[in-house]
C-alpha cells in the first residue's frame, strides 16, 4: 500500500499520546488504542503499586496469551471444518 | 482452582523479572513471556529512542489488534462450519 493510503492517528493511551501509522481505518486503529487503554486501568486498578511500564507489559502478556488461544481455536475450527468437507 | 493448583513461576520480559500467576502450565507462561519479550525487542530495535512504556504499548496495540483479526477469521471459520451443518 502507498504511504499516503496509510492512516495516520494521534491516539491517547493511558495518559501518553501516541501516533499510528496503519494501513487499517481510523475507527479500527481508535478501538484497539481504547482497548488497551482499559486493559491498563484494569491491571492498574487491580495493581496500584505497579509502574506504567509493568501494567503495559502485563497487558502485552495478557493480550499474547489470548492470542495463543484464539489459535488454537482457529485450528480446531478448521480441523472440524475439514472432516465436514473431506 | 484452588489456589495451590496454580502455576508460580519468574520471568525476564525485556530486562525486567516478573511474578507471574496462572492457571496455565509453566511451558505456556515461559512461551507467552518470550513472544512479548521478542515483540519487545523487535519494536525496540526499529525505534530505538523509545522508552520502555512505550515500548510495551506498543506491544499491547499490536497484540490487540492480532486479536481482533484472529475474532474475525473464528467468526468466518464458525459461519462457514454452521453452514456446512445447517
Amino acid at each position: 500500500m502507498a504511504d499516503e493510503q496509510k492512516t495516520r492517528i494521534a491516539v491517547d493511551i493511558y495518559g501518553q499520546t501516541y501516533k499510528m501509522v496503519g494501513t487499517e481505518t481510523s475507527t479500527h486503529m481508535r478501538l484497539v488504542a481504547s482497548m488497551v487503554d482499559e486493559r491498563m486501568r484494569e491491571i492498574s486498578a487491580h495493581n496500584p503499586y505497579l509502574d506504567s511500564t509493568k501494567i503495559a507489559v502485563l497487558t502485552a502478556v495478557n493480550s499474547v496469551h489470548d492470542n495463543l488461544k484464539l489459535k488454537m481455536q482457529i485450528e480446531q475450527l478448521e480441523e472440524e471444518l475439514n472432516k465436514l468437507k473431506g
